[in-house]
């Protein structure tokens, strides 16, 4: 790829979203204001935001923290423009009802003062138990607004929510007692990643693919997420919740569904939402009997990864020694709709498996043995692929004729990276922000997906969970592409399906010159 | 395009010809031999392909021609590999019996003291009106060998094949009394270009493409070429022919033959001949009656060519001042069977178009007006593009998000570009030469292929050819796009159909290091 061809042609289109959206003045306020993802991510967007002139003309951000803090030690770690500290305060208080009435009070006076509208943004940067106490206190603390009032208030929160079908309809009932549906945005940062948004526009933007998008012409997906990092200091979390929860609930599903979801009747954020829940309910209830298995998992031992020895999941600080927490999972699922028949989703996602990244690949059926295609070796079937981190590309895998006296064919791929045409430096958690206070829920996930995912993954993750299944962990060395078992829940047609190596399109685009994000 | 992905995966494949392929001992006997043709193609593709190996262990190369000539000025203007002088000589011969007597006399003894088998490649580099001359001269000279005996002999003609489908009938009828069908290479050396052989693989090693590849998903396709020259020094010859003869008839029928046939029974030369031959069969006959018109003709006038002026055609040497004949041609073309029913097809070719290329350009259906595609301005449709020359490159026009805080769109296109992959540095020449050599007609023209395509575009050189039409010229000028009455052959669908810029795609690859070729 080397050129963009509308300059020609026509200028670009914008839909629903960014420069053409009128921002509200709003108090922006982070509970959590002290901690890691909010120093980390939160305040460095808002940062980038402002500089970008993306936030509204009046407008206020309060971290909430208990912890006694400078407003300078919360903006150490990022570069920010000048001026943003005018706009930033730390507020010390608790979520008891004295400490949210303190927290309403500082909000009154700011409003008063400088005349901005009470307009809400409340994002939890909090661990997940809390969320409900906060709900809660911010209601009682008269601080949520009817859904249909005069001033808005939205709630931001991040995952887990919850860590099974129960947990997870308990915690919407607990929000949803106190928010609206609509006021609530459930944070999936990877709906932030441009090459996320960008499966949306690449099937239904371009006739030539939407066409090809289903069983007629597809012979399965694979969506692999990899990790250099094991459990690391997130490892007392991880250790109760393992990667099924931790990955494939959230991200992997989300990615899925707009892979394989019907066309929305309009980009509204419901009716896309819609769409996904739709493809959640027909999914093929899994079942552990089935035959081959519809998924395996794995837990890293010890190994060598990029060169360096790393010890196994096991020998980890706050891990239990005899853990029979999943780093590796590997599942088949299908859609029982017209689209889907017959086509195989292979979802995969595991730590320390030796490098990092995320791709969805789309395999369209093999050729018929004729013609180029006869003889001993098969010709490769094409491939799109999605490149979703560190590097965010579109890929088609191609066979083309090699130049010369003979007809040899090999494969090559055309590609299309970001990083050669656009400046990707942007988080993922800008673009959320920014919709939060814009007032648009589409990259935000609904109560129901949530809820629908949970209760489809409910078999396995009741099944692992207990003790009598006794996982024989390690199966796969740090540094691997995982257990050979993976392979497993594989189904063959007349050619063996595979796995494709984690590392097949590492080198596709030049290495993205900022840091791989999230 | 970046990278070529077959390394990890498997070994390219080699197809029916080249390497694999085993060359007879044989004398390549070159009429014309102190032609143009001959010095600036034929030599220097013999040249390199000893160079590579790749001509028979044993071989000998006579050029015949009338004019008394030195080897070593034949060769003074291509560089050749070592030796090469070894394995060439040049004969002073005519095309009488006596003549040919001589010709025979000397391939007898090389063959005697060399002993190399009597296998004849005749290569008739010479003004087509000699050919019927030289085949029956061959003949009669007992050099035509039974089509199933122990040695071969092949006779590589040159177009133009005929001026109509009368004269066509007569020379296929002269040259077949002489040489079995089988035994005729009939060159058209667009059939050499590495673009244009892809154009099979393209099809027909990639499902994803192939699936898509009809009337369901495909709203028209545009084959479009154009040259900088003016009819220069062949003025004589094209000025008695004109466009539609020189390009249409062979090289875009050709390059349209392979965009549209079905897939082949096998790679064999008669099952991809076969199909060809069935697309020209159901090309729907130009009744020129038809509105809007199905073919537009232009002469171009004066004009800057690369800011230097230009004379207009008829001002040029030897050309007749009130010339007629169309240095321009747009077309439209159906054809119906189940595949192409309702799909346009629109050629296009002039001379003095102010940019040199060679594109074929397969424009997508428009996306429904809904989604993304809704307001004032279409998104423009997705279009595969194969640009045969100068660069040879394969794009995908696609549409895509860019980075950011909105969902903006914009056209860009993956590319692939052989240059980039591969050295492309071969001339079609070369490798015609080859197949003729190794008794592969697949590249070459069969006779009903050439007399069907007379056939079709008759109703338009009748037309054109008759005086009483007298045609409105000079209707461009040197250096634009083509008359403007061009835009008449295009049928409309609810969106205006429109001739793309002869220079649209002109940036997308790097420039050839070498020269263009042909």
């Amino acid at each position: 790829m080397s050129m963009t061809i509308d300059e020609k042609t026509r200028s670009s289109k914008n839909f629903f979203n960014g420069k053409g959206r009128t921002t509200d003045e709003c108090l922006i306020i982070i509970f959590g204001g002290s901690g890691d993802l909010a120093k980390r991510k939160l305040f460095p967007a808002l940062g980038n935001l402002m500089f970008k002139k993306l936030l509204p003309e009046k407008f206020k951000i309060i971290a909430v923290g208990r912890k006694p803090m400078e407003t300078k030690e919360l903006l150490a770690m990022g570069k920010y423009p000048a001026g943003f500290e005018k706009f930033f305060h730390y507020l010390q208080t608790d979520y008891s009802p004295a400490g949210i009435a303190k927290l309403k009070n500082e909000c009154d006076t700011i409003c008063r003062e400088t005349g901005i509208a009470p307009n809400y943004l409340f994002y939890l940067a909090i661990p997940p138990q809390g969320y409900a106490e906060v709900a809660l206190a911010l209601k009682q603390g008269g601080m949520v607004h009817p859904p249909r009032g005069a001033n808005w208030c939205r709630l931001v929160v991040e995952k887990p929510y919850g860590k099974d079908i129960e947990s997870a309809t308990i915690l919407n009932g607990n929000l949803l007692s106190n928010f609206a549906e609509k006021q609530i945005y459930r944070i999936d940062h990877y709906l932030g990643k441009e090459a996320v948004q960008n499966l949306l526009v690449f099937r239904f933007a371009n006739s030539v693919f939407e066409g090809m998008w289903n069983h007629n012409y597809i012979d399965h997906v694979q969506i692999s997420h990899s990790e250099v990092l094991g459990a690391d200091d997130r490892a007392e979390y991880f250790d109760q919740s393992g990667l099924l929860r931790d990955m494939i609930q959230n991200h992997l599903m989300q990615i899925f569904c707009l892979v394989t979801m019907e066309p929305p009747v309009s980009l509204s954020a419901d009716a896309i939402r819609d769409e996904k829940v739709k493809v959640l309910r027909s999914l093929r209830p899994l079942d552990l009997e089935t035959i081959p298995p519809v998924a395996v998992r794995g837990q890293y031992g010890a190994g060598t990864v990029k060169d360096q020895p790393v010890i196994a999941y096991r020998a980890g600080k706050n891990i239990k020694p005899e853990s029979s927490t999943e780093t590796f999972v590997a599942l088949r699922m299908n859609i029982d709709n017209f689209r889907w028949s017959g086509v195989p989703f292979y979802l995969r996602s595991g730590k320390r498996l030796g490098r990092k990244g995320t791709e969805v690949v789309v395999t369209f059926k093999k050729l018929p043995r004729i013609l180029f295609n006869r003889g001993e070796a098969s010709l490769n079937s094409n491939r799109i692929v999605f490149k979703i981190q560190p590097q965010e590309a579109i890929l088609l895998e191609l066979t083309t004729k090699n130049p010369g006296q003979s007809f040899e064919l090999s494969d090559t791929s055309m590609n299309f990276c970001y990083s050669d045409h656009f400046d990707t430096s942007a988080d993922a958690y800008e673009r959320l922000l920014l919709d939060a206070i814009l007032g648009d829920p589409t990259l935000f996930v609904r109560s129901d997906e949530t809820e629908l995912s949970w209760k489809y993954l409910d078999p396995l993750l009741k099944n692992w969970g207990s003790t009598a299944m006794g996982a024989k962990f390690p199966n796969y060395p740090a540094g691997s592409e995982g257990p050979a078992e993976a392979a497993d829940v594989l189904i063959h047609g007349e050619e063996k399906t595979e796995w494709l190596d984690f590392s097949r399109y590492d080198n596709v685009c030049p290495p993205a010159s900022d840091m791989p994000k999230g």
